[in-house]
């Protein structure tokens, strides 16, 4: 069985001396977040998750979630899992405190969501879309509702949803059929189909609030005709108490390659009464403040699975013994290519860590610091960093759950070692959220355009201004990453330019230009941490931090030019291509 | 669910206009093998495959494999479709006449196996192992071994297995336990555990041949003291009756991430009667003889997975409506990063099917050609190429698996869908017969070296002949190409020089140097499709063609020289890191 110990040293490290967490207790709001506040909550989190939630992955994936006459059962000890993590304060610790939340940085929920990722993804949903749904009322509804809804979303004691797809209505949300007619009493009637609804039903609290995209009548067609409702399973009467069951169902699940312990339902809105939240027809608007912050949890999940392939694969690669080393030893770890694949797995985890924390970072800044323009300037950077934390953190989820199997060989095709299940639950997270396609589009066609092109700029100036502090020992990595920003910069100005005038050009690369980005990005983010280990008191991490920095620098650095070439590629002649010829 | 049609004209594509497959009829002994029969056969194959097992493959996922007191259940309707399939002589096709074989070309036998494991590769894998445990009692056994148990195994009225890997001993052969005492009357006393047997125990067939990898009492240890036996589960008495039940037991199944109607048994000789074949302790090259010709056909799996992942996900594309292009049509095949999936999968697939078919060929012309100078080249392919189709062939196959899923979106995560399953099958491809690390050793190490060094050669001598051939018309792949097959040849003198003073270079290198190797070689195979094709008299088969060349020249030859930068660093600080700091 795969098993988790929460990397803490390496969270230490990242947070403190590359990150430079103390400047989040500087921020209004934040000062009792010092990092060794941050530090000791994290550890209070990764005890309660090591011994309590990580334990129930591999059960709850061997029995996952069945239904009965509309009733979703979820795996044995996940309801009991559920009420100690929410009373214990972790759903709520990033919420305002008006709304029994805590009030923490941000940076520190999307810490405690990588280790719970790592423990458990599957389970990670259920508090994960709580709070998507937690940031949609609280963004879009009046006082009246919120107070209604938040006080019990945002502790954690009632879950919620996000009811967005439709059979025919998945990346093209503006599809979306479902209905919603005034009742005249200020409620509205809801009434359709939606389908893979994460948690859309259980047992394991007392009330679920569905965040649905519904349709008014006479509405415009499109996206622009949607807006959004909120649509509890049990009525909420004025004191609170709960009131007549809602109509709406859970008609069935689904049957996953993984994340079995999640229960993804096809749920059946019939005349359910829902209250709109935000002004008619802007549901697109008020759906994305959610997505957003959602494709940075998204992120943090792939993060997770990511550290948790790589430990194990480490672990049994220092543990199991076949054949001898050409320096004599028999652990597996010895071997030449067993070890290539470690060291990408831990260039790639702790790479993406830096990226995803620092994500984090920019959106407590963006919230929170005094000064309009570095506000401005933050939210630049988690608009631009958002499609790359939630692409490469995913993608390298599957590609790490696969090199683990491969590094544990033929076991690791076998259940009972835990490692395939890595691979099966992190695929999803290449899915959902915006595909990883879309998310590429995304940074191709919005965050390189908006505001006249500045966010991929800011990008470049930060990691040219960290070159020029780099000294000679670190030329193998500052050599190569100068070069990658160079080349980076070029396709930039090239996509930018072709987008305009031969968008499919700039669409058919987009993918390889959005892992470009992303693996220039880590090149920084390795720079950093090479230079901060360099510190570091203990000599085999630093020794460990430098193989590693070595490694990413001649080993996955290299892959950007070959990326960037392919996107500047025209694609007239493949697009020509007629479908039926394929 | 994924669905199959076998794709007749491709193959017939790859089998008359680029490969010449009528040289196979002017070989002694195949002069009936004429184009038109292959061509026939593979139709009659192709029947029976998609209409009696392809529609077995999702059900028998589900249902999987049973054991109770030592019966293994298979899925309904497995054992039915299996006696069709021996019955109707799909399984003894390449095998000698003398043996119930019907004496056909090994090329035809490796085209059904890719029909065949496109349909179902969990089913596959019965026959498959039946047809190594035939070749390597054929090679190694005495005749009065042969007269009792070839004739039903070439046929594949019983089926084999080969018992090899051990709890402690999976890549690391030599630590096998196994014993195999003389019991005084020319038969062993076989005793001890195996682990990972496909087809290891189930009531398909009358009787099951186990091919077992044992230890003789005072053998030399590692690999130069294994013996090898053949192990009857029911004793074969003289004429050819079956006598009793021999001393051996499945003691378990195990639970898989994929290929579960194929049952993987943990099996317990206690005490069983076997026969020795071939010499003492030259185990190890018997079970090469049967290991060479397996890893060729686990390619093969991995073509027909290959396969079955791009034209489910094609179709799934020019049906699924989601939005609209730039182009006015809402087909997703029409987006261009669908499309760029779509032409990844196809230049992927019908390249390697090219590799695949080269390299049956090879071995029949291996076995067969008169002249043993043509003969002598042949097994050099041969040699080459395994390493190649094997690797090649699986990674990509999880790799499309993957990106199928990715085209489907959200629904190909949903295991109706059936996309799922080809990541789950695909992914032990990638493992069994030898890790893909494995097989880069074998290509490095022991394929680049042996003869002198003259396998590769003979590659780069053949790609530049083709490249002198190609018009001008034909820039746009043999420019990129050329430069492709001088950088290869320049890393292979480096990769041959460095392993004899660095092996850890070579060796820390080897992965990407295998699949810089095939990326070569497919580009060969794409510049010689390109050519065929040109002169093909279907307009839309010559867009396509086109297209997928130009996409392969543009967009993954173009990873051939990162790959090789990768190959030609030093290891030495990356081999030096200390274990346990990772």
């Amino acid at each position: 069985m795969a098993t988790y110990k929460a990397p803490l040293r390496e969270i230490d490290f990242v947070l403190n001396d590359v990150l430079k967490v103390e400047q989040l207790s500087k921020l209004p709001g934040f000062e009792d977040a010092t990092p060794d506040t941050l530090l000791g909550l994290i550890e209070e989190a990764a005890k309660l998750i090591e011994d309590k939630i990580a334990p129930l992955n591999a059960p709850g994936d061997a029995q996952g979630c069945t239904i009965k006459d509309g009733v979703v059962t979820v795996p044995d000890g996940l309801a009991e899992a559920y009420k100690l993590y929410w009373q214990a304060g972790w759903v709520s610790l990033c919420n305002p405190t008006e709304y029994n939340g805590q009030g923490l940085p941000f940076t520190l929920s999307k810490v405690v969501d990588e280790l719970l990722c790592s423990g458990n993804v599957a389970f990670a949903l259920y508090p994960g879309l709580t709070m998507g749904c937690f940031e949609a009322i609280h963004a879009t509804a009046s006082d009246e509702i919120k107070n209604t809804y938040l006080p019990k979303l945002g502790n954690g004691e009632w879950t919620g949803t996000m009811c967005i797809t439709e059979p025919h209505a998945g990346s093209d949300v503006g599809a979306a059929k479902t209905k919603a007619t005034p009742n005249g009493d200020g409620s509205y009637s809801i009434e359709g189909g939606k389908i893979f609804i994460t948690s859309g039903e259980h047992e394991m609290a007392e009330n679920i609030i569905h965040f649905v995209l519904a349709r008014l009548p006479d509405s415009p067609p499109g996206v622009k005709g949607l807006s959004t409702f909120v649509v509890p399973k049990y009525l909420v009467n004025k004191d609170g108490s709960l009131g007549a069951r809602n109509k709406l169902k859970a008609m069935n699940i689904e049957h996953k390659m993984g994340i079995n312990a999640s229960c993804t339902c096809v749920m059946q809105f019939d005349g359910a009464q829902g209250w709109m939240v935000g002004a008619p027809n802007t549901g697109i608007q008020n759906m994305f403040v959610m997505m957003n912050l959602a494709r940075i949890l998204v992120g943090l999940q792939g993060l997770g699975q990511c550290e948790l392939a790589t430990q194990n694969a480490i672990r049994y690669a220092q543990d199991r013994k076949q054949g001898k080393a050409p320096n004599g030893k028999e652990q597996i770890i010895e071997h030449a290519d067993v070890r290539r694949m470690l060291l990408q797995m831990k260039a790639t985890t702790e790479g993406a860590r830096v990226l995803a924390y620092e994500t984090g970072l920019y959106v407590d800044i963006a919230h929170k610091h005094p000064d309009a323009a570095v506000r401005e300037e933050a939210q630049d950077w988690v608009d631009l960093n958002t499609p790359l934390v939630k692409s490469f953190c995913t993608d390298s989820a599957f590609d790490l759950g696969s090199m683990a199997i491969q590094v544990y060989g033929g076991h690791g095709f076998i259940t009972e070692h835990g490692v395939e299940q890595i691979a099966r639950d992190s695929k999803i997270l290449c899915l959902y959220e915006g595909t990883n396609g879309i998310q590429a589009m995304d940074l191709v066609r919005r965050k390189l355009m908006m505001n006249g092109g500045r966010l991929p700029q800011r990008f470049f100036a930060k990691v040219r201004e960290a070159l020029k502090t780099a000294g000679a020992e670190f030329a193998y990595i500052s050599k190569p990453l100068a070069a990658a920003v160079d080349d980076l910069e070029a396709t930039t100005k090239w996509v930018q330019q072709s987008y305009k005038s031969t968008p499919d050009d700039a669409s058919f690369g987009c993918v390889d230009f959005q892992r470009a980005f992303c693996l220039t990005y880590l090149g920084y983010n390795w720079l950093r941490m090479a230079q901060a280990a360099a510190q570091h008191k203990d000599a085999g991490f630093r020794q460990a931090k430098h193989a590693t920095a070595l490694f990413f620098a001649q080993r996955m650095l290299s892959q950007v030019s070959a990326l960037l070439a392919n996107v500047r590629n025209p694609a007239a002649e493949l697009m020509q291509l007629d479908a039926a010829n394929f």
